[in-house]
């Protein structure tokens, strides 16, 4: 079975400088030869990171709230259509070996707390969860793209996949 | 239909005063002929607090992570068996009219992000769910029982319900 | 805890005859003290049961498959607000002691097939749900709502609650 | 995004010429570049067709019903881990552009049903759903799993993908 990585963040329109970070982190976990798993749609840092696995010839599975396809990032290989809204955010965290979040609002935050209670490795690239996440379990900082990377190939070696 | 009030908390083995506090927040929900909807089963938060409601003569659901009732608090009247783990989440704020949030872990923390991810009411009794949930939507304070039953009713009465 | 039944069938507009009896059923329901749960929307049996139930003093639980009450039917006690769309047909049969169903479309068969693999009491009322439901577990049959009530007291004596 | 043909059917052992088409119409499915996505444990048909279509060269998603990959079949590329038991059959269904469905139980019996009420494009492959399933939507027949990667492909050109 593959290794798959999940990539959550804001669903918004992303500033320049935000997209850029989502967009080179999913060229970096193409280039790692691992899937990317998002929650599918065609915004924020689930387009952005979906694009740049895309560009960079990766493997990219979104998980959506929708029943259908409407509304999905045009960078899919596959899309898993749950129809569940909100709680596809478990199906996100339980389907990833690592999960890397990017800065969100409640959306990405209750993704943070799921992969905590589901005990999945979970890595915050750029961002504070706060001290609730973090008392709730572990949190691994990442400051660029590069080190989340190296983060997730720890965890991974460690066997926590 | 009637007023449905939904108390988040931790699912662990609760401290004197926290089940004190727990249990008398039930009974408050009791007095106001409100139900009282919990995670449902027979530990922390959600027994203690279906426990004062039930003593105080009130209507208590509880939405199970469960595809049966073998944990399930005793205090229940209902019980609604979703066999979804940590998804069940989702229901508990998508059917509550106001959620209040006592101390918890990470799936606590996870109801909080997921309440303000649906725009519902919310109320933290006693604990701070921290900056990034705060960024992400209102979260009003309360110090204790009466002050949440109190911050409660306000919120019904503007019509949020 | 109290006993719950629910009932499925066809959630479109009903010919008078089969109204009649989705609501003779919800009141003879409520005649024994039983929960009436369905899947909560103003329309079809769902809505027609839920009336019969409330009429006569019952109380109705809805399990929706939105995420707010905007589709509800106007006899409930309690909604159960999912948003998981015809996965909460899942939630329907896990949290009811003995299913009925009505005749109804597709939905309702794959309440039939949900109850069947959760191994929960199933009974038909005027209705064959067809050679492959029936080998897939027990079906009982019933032509009238008083056959049906006289079957689920026989489940729930039987210690299948 | 990748075209994906759903198969459903037993997860018991299979007999030795139900595992043998199962197989066979894995390898069919690879050989025409789709995804195959089944509900991915390591028994029955999801297993026969997974390997059938792995050692062919396809791509294989299983989206099981656990949390976890410990039932797992061998030969998924992804696990989707819902942890929704059967509710997830409702994900398998939205999930596919056409869903066969082979012989089955109550678990594949939910699958029809549910598939028929979203609409989906459903082939039934050497039994029959029944009346009652038929009454509910449109269900093609196929006697072997050549006719049914036909009618397949006829569905999918006829622009129902």
């Amino acid at each position: 079975m593959r290794t798959v990585i999940g990539v959550m963040g804001s669903g918004r329109p992303l500033p320049p400088a935000a997209a850029a970070t989502a967009r080179h982190l999913g060229s970096l976990i193409a280039a790692e030869n691992w899937v990317l798993l998002t929650g599918g749609r065609a915004s924020g840092v689930m387009d952005a990171c979906s694009q740049g696995a895309r560009v960079a010839g990766g493997f990219v599975v979104g998980v959506l709230p929708d029943v259908d396809t409407l509304r999905a990032s045009s960078a899919l290989d596959i899309a898993i259509c749950t129809g569940f809204g909100d709680a596809r955010n478990v199906v996100n965290v339980l389907s990833s070996d690592v999960v890397i979040a990017l800065p969100g609002g409640a959306g990405t935050l209750s993704e943070v707390a799921l992969a905590l209670s589901a005990r999945k490795p979970m890595i915050a690239l750029g961002w504070d969860p706060g001290a609730a996440a973090r008392a709730a379990g572990r949190i691994i900082d990442a400051d660029t793209p590069e080190a989340a990377i190296e983060a997730a190939k720890d965890l991974l070696a460690k066997g926590l996949k």
